[in-house]
């Protein structure tokens, strides 16, 4: 099965070239195919933070060939891997960034380690297995390979994965929670690992007044619907749009109020009980 | 009738995936069509300048459907539209931020309000309306769907326009005139809502010596064609790309010259009577 | 010959619009072609950033039109110039930015200025030639235009080049090199003009050690091949994937390690004779 559309994320940055040598190769192999960036401003490294990008814009892209690289082990023993799911393939290293992205198509299926010299460039370099192995890969199945072609098969329950951010309540069904923050978002809205179903079993639904505890104090917001439910300045807890609690601050920026970062937790308790 | 080019315009910058989640919901809608990026780099609710650089691009792109959203005002009451222009349809938050490119494409015929659920996600988050919202009524629209099947019209002459910039002759026909500044660009070039005509109806036309008075200061400078026409480091007035009235430093920066920046007025006079 | 596919690199960076100005020419005269955008984030007029970035891509691009801008001297006489290569065409300033890419793809075969007015814009402003001439250049050649009709013949030997960047070896063919920082990516590694030859040359190979001489100091560190071969924190002496001379520190910046920027000059030294 040939794919029409490629996703591509990465922490390459748009000022060297390098998503473009990728996009080269890509053309070159899957002429027909179009590529939809999804980001190439991942932080260096930030393996976490790619994935969690790329989770949440999966389920909105078509089926697609999804090539992922945010590789500090470039280089190393680390293996490239493609990752079927019902819902299309995913190509990277083998080091936790695609999973979260797999379970939000269905989950892994079959995967595969990427070692047929076939479908790589002639020369790989020790450095940029963005432009010579995992674009290969990508276009050639794009192009109709079977991704079982690209190399040995990799039991699915072997994958890495990263650990799975907090997200727990703490006293009971009605009381106060704890969440890991998982991302900050370029306007300094801070979402955190915990979905409305949980924030609504420690009692905390549209409405409830709410005492927001940081590593650094405490907060009185309230959890609303929409940052227009609070006058400018104010903060609040709702549901984004990617269905996670999320801390606000209404055209402000919530990272900078309460000095959060991903990998902070944070406890929600409801403030009228 | 369907069209074969869409343009996006955000403030949503390129690092969350917000961008390419919308590129994903309008190529499952159109497959057929392409999406030209004008930018996402609006800074965050800056309305103004996001209309400003729309109306710029809209001239020189193929007819097309524009989805652009700088939408401080999601989730709270203000109207989602599709306005119809003689040369292709604009899709965004009615805040005025469209109405500057539908004037460049020859002025608002028809407009719509975005209500009917059909033409949404099935799920809208209060948060997200350039993926649950817009997008989707632009890949409509671009796969043939009329923009009056989106919603009840809405009277062009209620479309919520920003403020007139500030653009007048001053003490008469050859005398002085004030200008709003509308845009610094990334190179520091300070666009005026002047535009050439306005200059010449001034007594200000190239080789003329101006006074430039600013809110901190006043400085002496030249009409000429282009950058090259004044010595490095050297500002000059010039016509710009977009036919308008702009201040520059050959190999520097004008904004950080003379300490400008949008809505800051300006005079200039001819500074030979 | 027509191209289905074209490259765009600028200075023009993604904020304004001016890069979506130029991909709507390209849209409107070769509607069936693609294009790559290969970087926009040139720093403002570094001509030479850019023709090292653009040669480093374009062998991995597929036979393209590349339109390339990064042009201190729009609207003086300095020339617009298509150069013909035998795998695609460069379309840009005559300025030393697409001679490195025209030698990658084969050196220039023939060229021709940028004269005619048919294939620009009706009305060229003084300052934005990526819109007004570039572009609609590259759009005619995409579309199936023959280069020579855009005006007249240039011998190729009178392009104007950059100065060739230091590269020699220093004390005979086992001794020291010299070579200057031809780029530092975002990653802060630091490519150097000499290529893995010229490194071998003064004796220099897998798991040697080096003497590194920069303007600031003296570093002793190891020639391996990828960043995983030294710990965190480690410097390292690496062919790049462009087949060049770089430093690196793993998982660190060399760039702010060794104080060393593009146009640097530095000696390498055999460290164990």
């Amino acid at each position: 099965v040939a794919y029409g559309w490629l996703s591509f994320l990465t922490d390459y940055g748009n000022e060297d070239g390098f998503v473009a040598s990728c996009h080269g190769v890509i053309a070159g192999l899957a002429p027909h195919a179009r590529v939809i960036d999804v980001t190439h401003e991942v932080p260096r490294h930030d393996v976490r933070r790619g994935a969690i990008v790329l989770a949440a814009v999966v389920p909105y892209l078509p089926e697609s060939v999804h090539v992922a690289v945010v590789d500090p082990g470039v280089g190393t023993d680390r293996r490239g891997v493609a990752v079927v799911t019902g819902r299309g393939v995913l190509v990277g290293p083998d080091n936790g960034l695609l999973c979260p992205a797999a379970d939000a198509l269905g989950g892994p299926t079959s995967a595969f380690e990427l070692t047929d010299p076939r479908y790589r460039l002639p020369a790989v370099s020790a450095t940029f297995h963005g432009r010579d192995v995992f674009a290969p890969a990508a276009g050639h199945v794009a192009a109709g390979l079977d991704p079982s072609a690209l190399g040995p098969a990799v039991p699915p329950d072997t994958l890495v994965r990263l650990p799975v951010p907090v997200a727990r309540l703490v006293d009971g069904p009605a009381g106060s929670l704890d969440a890991e923050v998982v991302h900050v978002d370029r306007f300094g809205n801070v979402e955190l690992a915990a979905d409305g179903r949980l924030l609504a079993a420690a009692g905390i639904v549209s409405g409830s007044p709410v005492l927001l505890g940081t590593p650094g104090g405490q907060w009185d917001l309230a959890r609303v619907e929409t940052f227009g439910s609070v006058p400018a300045g104010e903060p609040l807890l709702f549901v984004d749009s990617a269905g996670r609690a999320a801390l606000a601050v209404n055209q402000g920026s919530a990272a900078a109020v309460f000095a959060l970062r991903a990998g902070d937790v944070v406890r929600l308790t409801r403030a009228d009980r």
